[in-house]
């Protein structure tokens, strides 16, 4: 399929290299990796099987690079501008342009078991900035939301040696329940929930996992967690379980929606299904937000080797909010916890 | 002019807020800011003269809150994708879509005095910030590139105060000759280069400013520098030149392109005219980087108002980089540094 991408992390799964200001062109086995001077060396070091072109005008570029004969050039219309777009179709008036959404990512929807690897060694360096943020915390004095939302990017990057798979998320009590707070000054306290929802990067695979826990003396990231508040408690149990029931019972072959109905049925069940507001879970890998979705609305069935999260999560407003996330990999059509 | 915007400095220019799922509509004095249920709270408390549209989709809701007599409607056709122009196209078949690309920059191209003074406090926390920096790098043990990169953050964000304008750059010695150098692990030593080149944002406004440094023990981010390499040093006093000549000599009624040559002409005098492959400048304000370019190929009229930065550079490949930046506003017809 002859197609262009302009997609960093498209660009790099077709070639092993990206940078900010490329595009990545393929026909007929032919590839190219259109650039400017500032980033043509590197690209050079790092590029497999695509050529390097230099140019000051990419898309000029690539209009001349396009063979005479080639009829259909494919690209993803929710990243590609109209300008660019207008450009190529009176470059080329007798080009087939085929906007297909998401087709970069459809041909990554199945990992690798060397992939799934980085995914969890992904994971593994995120849970172990987990601990080491709870351990900070133990000795932390008063320390405001707002400032936790800054300082736990010191432990999930290890100083600066990882990036980031998006911006943390850290929120106590009611803000817990709002996905977009602006982050308090108040100080956490003895008795607070707190809801930390966090990722980093290993080899451009990203990480995602939540933890919300009961804040005291000596508190870890763990899922056993005691909340003074009952009915704060009984939440956390019924989050819990859709959460640790959907794991162990999704199988290959679901559709993303069947899924999706294992922990809404749990939550539901308990009453509090119209506070579980968003989807189940979200396929992750280089992208933070990748196929398959696992959502109410979901059709892709799903198979050996696809990587998602698993995160119900339960929101009382002006309260607080419950989420509970892990990545798992279907293996042997069961989900393996990374 | 009816037009919409999804760029979040767009709308917050014209509503006084933003977010990152929402389109701004305007047109026959009437104005929307349409967005999905988690952002319409803050929306409703921080909007100005704009009506808070809450949806699940936000291109259809745009297409029915067109009137039908609406004739033309402009957009950047650089920011928004194919998928979302065609959706409109087929929607309102009557309605002509005026792409012009940056329409929305060139109404924030004079900054009101207000607009100056949160871009003055924006660079003078900047400035405190690289005061706050340098006395860190007294007391440091040998830090790497890589770490400073990490740790410039705290002193910019005052520990998650303030946004960054931009990824901060700290490069040492022939780092500094690329622009898109990856960060050594190696350490700072006493003799060496560094650059750096960051900027923090207050009130959305940005600050932006680069200094080139010798360092060894008790050194600053002053423009007063002796370095021990001679070349390195006439280098330096090039730029620096470069840089005062332009400020001093800038007026209000030159071209973005006469300004420019006023820096080129210093450094093509010196003999390093080669080495100094950018501009001279760039606009800034909710954008980093913003109308008007001092380019040469820049035609705009510089007017009272316009806030742009100065920052001449020459760079020897292998060898070491130099760059010196401050922010000006044209006022009494001359440049003011912030």
């Amino acid at each position: 399929m002859a197609h262009f991408t302009t997609d960093e992390n498209a660009q790099y799964f077709a070639c092993g290299y990206s940078c900010d200001h490329a595009i990545f062109l393929q026909f007929e086995g032919e590839a190219f990796f259109i650039t400017d001077a500032r980033y043509t060396l590197e690209a050079h070091t790092n590029l497999k099987n695509a050529e390097v072109i230099e140019t000051t005008d990419l898309w000029q570029a690539l209009v001349e690079l396009i063979p005479s004969g080639l009829k259909e050039l494919y690209f993803d219309p929710t990243q590609v501008s109209v300008q660019a777009y207008k450009h190529l179709q009176s470059a080329l008036p007798d080009l087939k342009l085929v906007g297909e959404a998401d087709y970069h990512r459809k041909q990554r929807i199945i990992k690798t078991p060397e992939q799934v690897a980085l995914l969890k060694k992904a994971q593994e360096l995120n849970k172990e900035a987990f601990d080491a943020f709870a351990k900070y915390l133990h000795t932390a004095h008063a320390p405001s939301e707002h400032f936790l939302q800054f300082k736990v990017k010191e432990f999930l990057t290890y100083s600066g040696e990882f990036d980031l798979s998006f911006e943390p998320i850290v929120a106590i009590n009611a803000n817990a329940a709002k996905p977009h707070a602006l982050p308090s000054k108040d100080p956490l306290a003895e008795g607070d929930l707190l809801l930390v929802d966090v990722g980093l990067k290993y080899e451009r695979y990203c990480a995602d996992r939540t933890r919300t826990a009961f804040f005291k003396e000596g508190f870890s990231f763990s899922k056993e967690q005691s909340f003074k508040d009952k009915e704060l408690q009984k939440i956390y149990d019924v989050v819990r379980k859709a959460q640790e029931f959907t794991i162990d019972n999704l199988r290959a072959g679901m559709t993303g929606k069947e899924i999706d109905s294992l922990a809404r049925g749990v939550i539901d069940k308990a009453g509090y299904g119209a506070y579980f507001a968003h989807s189940t879970g979200h396929g992750i890998g280089l992208d933070i937000h990748e196929l398959p979705f696992i959502s109410q609305r979901s059709e892709t069935i799903i198979e050996e080797g696809m990587v998602f999260s698993i995160e119900p999560g339960i929101y009382l407003p002006g309260k607080f909010g419950v989420r509970i996330e892990d990545l798992v990999a279907v293996q042997g059509s069961r989900a393996v916890v990374l």
